[in-house]
């Protein structure tokens, strides 16, 4: 098959797309014809050197895709040769097939296109993962976004409001903030120009944000603090802004604040907090809301594979909202 | 009445058993004729200037007592003059009365002494809202208590065995460790001595520890982050090594890190995460252990009130084990 195969670290031009020995389904396992992939900002780390495959996945990038089944590994129940899936992987997107746990396959929700539902898979089991597993959002809690206009963004200010919190989003430019309000957020904080403590302390009856769901790292760490509600929670899942920074616990414990980091594509395949538990429950309680409309997948564009390179860059313009897909074929 | 005032900020001498003015029961509070109250490190603290009573509370010390109900202020329902009670307090403990919202009283465990039972409402709560309302503690976890041979050491360790968990605990001394051991705890770790976080990385397979409680904040914060596992939480319920400290959030995002600072005495009386729910779920779920004999109060010493200096100085003892308790009556 052919896949995007990375020649050392560093800028688009390390990505090549060439032939590579075929992926072989495990036991367990599915292998899929990739008809899409999407692009997470960890494949730009990956690409950059930054962030290495975890133990056994594959060198290629690409941590989720849409297709079809090509093949059942021994041991698969429950899926068909020919099934439209898509699925959160490991590594290995960005090619013409994958092979993965039978347990990260998700159906394609109805209504949504098989290469748009290629975007789904990350920013679903993300938001979930972190706003209603990890940090039981409810009804009337004021949830910050920071990055509104991202692919986490975008799709987190939907969830959230279909579960009747209200939702506060940064982003860099009135543009972007216009697309986060279309979408549902109700306070729009320009990163540029204002002070989000502020403006979640004094917003709505609100003393600060309930949780806050951060990609920025160490440069908001103290700010975010600040910005909590009593038993707030800031979960941190991006360090694009520093990976260490000094903490204020006395700050953190007069707010029985909690801080938590977390990734998805750590996680163990099986068992507690699994991947195989949050897809499960993503396709429970997520696929009904993107069905019935109330959750639209946000796709900003789809590149044909072969321009890996300017979809990449595409995650840094100011015009994207939402995800970048890559047709595969 | 009678009751301790601080006659401005500074060592024991700064105490004084002086006549004050009753305190009055107000709607939903009961008086409470004092016979015990009990020792926090949060005393030392408010008696050296560091930590000011919250709003509406009393200035005199203690947040903990036991005694005998003398009058029902209006509304309260399900309790009678003459019960015998212990109660978490908001402050005032350190006297012949005190009024407290009845959602905080708890009745006396059978085989409990009254003067006893003062020593229990502060490390109850505190230890089962931190660990099992808060952290979700569960059989076969590992937990790492730091001073095992505290109040909240002494009960954490019962509780978390109690409930199939196993138990490290940090400690100065040999004397210390001994008595942890007597109460349950299974990896006995001198911190003088020894590295807790090697120490927990490679106790009986496991590969940190699953929740920490940890009295020491920064001095501590990034040694805690290495030395948890998986999914590992971190509690933070002092800050006896400083309230500062720098924070790697790669680490902590490794790990898919929790950390959470939290006090009793902030919360809210009634409500979500509320001291009446607490106290409520405590009686519940705890009073049977100690009850059945499952956990035992431990308390090192019973000093007469008006020598409180002596037992404030008893909390830095490498003598003292458990509680320190005082004697009103």
């Amino acid at each position: 098959m052919y896949a995007i195969a990375l020649h050392g670290a560093g800028g688009p031009e390390v990505m090549h797309w060439e032939e590579v020995p075929d992926p072989q389904p495990g036991p367990g396992q599915v292998l899929i014809d990739v008809v899409a992939a999407a692009v997470n900002r960890a494949d730009v780390m990956q690409r950059r050197g930054f962030y290495p495959p975890p133990p056994g996945a594959s060198d290629i990038p690409g941590l989720e895709c849409s297709g079809v089944i090509a093949e059942l590994g021994p041991g698969v129940t429950g899926w068909s040769v020919g099934d439209r899936v898509c699925a959160l992987l490991s590594g290995g997107g960005y090619a013409e097939k994958v092979a993965v746990a039978a347990t990260q396959l998700m159906p394609i929700p109805d209504g949504v296109d098989l290469p748009v539902a290629a975007s789904l898979p990350e920013v679903t089991c993300t938001v979930w993962s972190n706003l209603v597993m990890g940090s039981g959002l409810r009804a009337g809690q004021l949830l910050l976004i920071h990055g509104g206009a991202s692919g986490i963004g975008t799709h987190g200010i939907q969830l959230a409001r279909a579960r009747g919190a209200k939702v506060a989003v940064t982003a860099g430019s009135q543009y972007k903030l216009d697309a986060c309000r279309d979408l549902g957020a109700q306070l729009l904080i320009n990163y540029r120009e204002d002070d989000f403590v502020e403006a979640v302390r004094n917003f709505d009856g609100h003393s600060g944000a309930d949780i806050i769901l951060d990609n920025m790292g160490a440069a908001y760490l103290d700010r975010n603090v600040d910005a909590l509600a009593a038993d707030g929670q800031l979960v941190i899942i991006g360090m694009q802004g520093g990976a260490s920074g000094e903490l204020a616990l006395n700050k953190l414990l007069g707010k029985r604040g909690t801080i938590r980091a977390t990734s998805l594509r750590g996680r163990p395949e099986t068992g507690r907090s699994s991947k195989a538990e949050i897809v499960a429950d993503v396709v429970e309680h997520v696929w009904p809301l993107i069905a019935d409309g109330s959750i639209a997948p946000v796709v900003y564009a789809e590149v044909p594979i072969t321009q890996v390179g300017k979809a990449h860059e595409m995650l840094d313009s100011p015009e994207t909202i939402g995800k970048v897909v890559l047709r595969v074929r």
